[in-house]
């Protein structure tokens, strides 16, 4: 009898701390919400970013201001320290503003491109040549090389709508921005042309990176803006068997630069009671050369340094360390999510979890996390905390292009997976600019993840 | 034996026609989400609504065109018929641009204000006096006469960013819009200017309607941009106490004008099997007049067209009836919605549910309900069906303005239920325009309410 009741009270006991934990670190999100969406600072920080800095590709001034402005302002933050990690980055260089048109006969049509990140020139006096359409990029692989010689390559893969999540759909085209040079020139083709990987049709190219396969011809790549590509595509179908028809001149002066040196920056709470078991929780500094960079992926910068603000703002002093991690360089490298790894395989650290927030400050809708380890069901078991602030989406959608250098370390890999629908209408265009991003949605996704770091500060793993 | 093996093919049976079910409706679910994301022309109609007719508040010509827009469009869709519903509006006309300003000592502070929606005007020249201040509307209670007589009162009531939801926040801080009058003028204040009733700091002025008491002195109200709220603020707060310091002057022509005719636009596909029972989905045809009126609620209007749009491009023949009903004078008299109601208890029609989409044309996130009656329980049963399109919000905030007249029909009420993060930065300004419409947000709503719909056609209640 006596151990029964030992037993039921054991129970009890156990079961009422749970339940305490549980109102307490519910009370506890509740002021880290409040906080954020009343006194959050990453929209102003954001406003800074892009107004006294701009886009800011890797090795250009701006990329140097902006590794500048992020460790100034997170040394007047209070944190614990703040820190530099140089990497050497590539450095691609634009050139001036693009030409292009392509015409039916006599009548010329004018159109917006961007070269490709990556890209090599076209002559100096442009290049000019007979003009074939893919519908696909898939489609290569069946094309005749006879159709393609001497030809510029138009691949013209549209993103497809149907995905509710928008980023399954790029994953899927991407593939022509990326690879659509090499397949091209393997067809013998003297330039590849792709439709903008974009949700929306309008008049702004999207840029991004691309590469070549070794030994293969190099071709110059660029993409061309959603509107125009269909006025191409209407036009070659419209002409359709008379392959001359249709001709296409661009003009793009980029070119790959020495290597340079730039730096991820580091913001960093020490843990009080675990100081080796390390949370990070980071976006990417460079961006695209055009456009502000505001949601791809300023707004990542500045929500993760909003993580440890509000940390320094409610008082709240982590049981592990937790780090805002600015990467350098993930558009056109990755050397930044590199390199970080490197230095804390080399320094030994514990890297139990880190968030990437690099998918646009539009309103959070949960995380995503790599694979169901037992890491992630200790995580995802959080899942009912977060539901009053509608984070209804814990999937397995991956971590982060930065933080996947450290999947061999044991890490735990989290994305912040915010609402999709916006984000490739904007997407390393001209028109990711500063008032595309809303304030309130913004601190609601630094919120979530100061919510989910603070958990995973207080229980480990 | 025998009468277990039956009992056993049964259940089988039974519960095989469910899976089949089930089936068959997650089938169409991913054709109706395929049509709209793919084929959806609610896009397309708002570019239309907004740029060819722009806002349109009740009485106006541009009310009467959009009625005459909505009927033609409508009548081009194929439909079984259209109709219109003759209702008398008010007619409330602003006048010519207002004039505002604030002086302290000999400095004067231009502002931006909107006379609100229903409001008397100011004499011919303007209201100069002096401006006190309270922090909320409930302030006004407690307030002196002799801190108020003759003076214009400011109601400085901010929106709470707390909330996650916003409309939660605007349904406490209205009552300073609605009601700020005629609570100013029984403490002898001569006018009343409330801060807009909006989420961000910019300077748009927010208008909406406003209403007088029975019997209390009627004094112009006019709405100020947060921004100036701001300004505004911190002279008063800066010369606390000494309550002449700081003075204000509006001018603003606005008058009511006699009643006018206009109407409810009608378009109905009738059912197959049970044409007796109607389900409605609704927006509101008129708006403010100012903007486009695009969120509020040209996308709405859109969306129930596109409801309707999306059987007959997928050859779905709904069992029951279906109707698109665009409403007219939902924002300042409600007198549509009233009509509706009216109309459908004298021809006894049996209207089984109607969904109203009058929160922003964002992405959705659910749908919400009045209350949680079988009706409404064997519609949530539906949920599941629409957790791969992200609906995983099924609450009970109500239905909306318009079908709320349908109450004592036995009507299920449901709203949709967009993301509500931006809708109050634009909410009645000259900043609810077509650019802010995302078009895969539009089209992912109308796709959850023709699923909806799809799903209580089928199965009625």
């Amino acid at each position: 009898m006596f151990r029964k009741i030992l037993l039921l009270s054991f129970v009890l006991v156990i079961y009422s701390n749970l339940c305490n934990a549980q109102m307490n670190d519910s009370i506890m999100l509740r002021k880290i919400y409040d906080q954020a969406l009343e006194n959050g600072k990453a929209y102003d920080w954001l406003h800074e970013l892009c107004f006294k800095i701009g886009n800011r590709v890797s090795g250009s001034p701006q990329a140097d201001k902006a590794v500048k402005w992020g460790d100034s302002l997170m040394r007047t933050l209070g944190y614990d320290s703040v820190f530099l990690q140089p990497c050497m980055v590539p450095q691609w260089w634009r050139g001036p503003k693009e030409k292009a048109h392509f015409m039916v006969g006599k009548k010329k049509v004018d159109v917006n491109i961007l070269a490709l990140g990556g890209s090599i020139a076209t002559p100096k006096e442009g290049m000019d040549a007979a003009i074939v359409m893919i519908d696909t990029f898939d489609d290569i692989d069946s094309m005749m090389v006879e159709a393609c010689r001497g030809k510029i390559l138009f691949i013209n893969g549209k993103m497809n709508q149907k995905n509710i999540r928008t980023f399954q759909s790029y994953g899927h085209c991407v593939r022509q921005r990326w690879a659509g040079a090499s397949a091209a020139a393997k067809k013998g083709a003297i330039a590849v042309v792709v439709r903008s990987v974009g949700t929306s049709t309008d008049e702004f190219p999207h840029t991004g990176s691309m590469g070549y396969e070794e030994n293969i011809a190099q071709i110059p790549a660029c993409a061309i803006s959603t509107i125009h590509a269909d006025m191409l595509e209407a036009q070659l179908k419209k002409h359709k068997g008379d392959d001359g028809a249709v001709r296409f001149y661009f003009n793009q002066q980029c070119k790959m630069l020495e290597e340079k040196q730039s730096y991820n920056v580091v913001g960093e709470i020490r843990g009080s009671q675990f100081p080796n078991e390390i949370i990070i929780v980071g976006g990417h500094l460079d961006s695209w050369d055009v456009g502000h960079g505001a949601h791809d992926d300023g707004a990542g910068v500045v929500q993760s340094m909003q993580v440890l603000q509000s940390f320094k703002a409610l008082g709240i002093k982590p049981k592990r360390t937790i780090r805002a991690v600015l990467f350098m360089n993930e558009e056109n490298g990755g050397r930044g999510g590199t390199k970080y790894a490197e230095l804390a395989a080399a320094n030994k650290e514990n890297t139990i979890a880190a968030i990437e927030t690099d998918a646009g400050g539009f309103s959070p809708q949960g995380f995503s996390f790599e694979n169901d380890s037992l890491r992630a069901f200790k995580v995802r078991s959080y899942k009912n905390l977060f539901e009053p602030y509608q984070l209804f989406s814990w999937n397995y959608s991956g971590g982060g292009a930065d933080i996947n250098h450290l999947r061999n370390q044991g890490t735990l890999l989290i994305g912040l997976v915010p609402d999709s629908q916006r984000y490739f209408d904007i997407h390393h265009t001209a028109a990711d600019t500063f008032d595309k991003v809303n304030k309130r949605e913004l601190h609601l996704g630094a919120a979530a993840m100061t919510g989910l770091v603070y958990l995973m500060s207080e229980y480990g793993f």
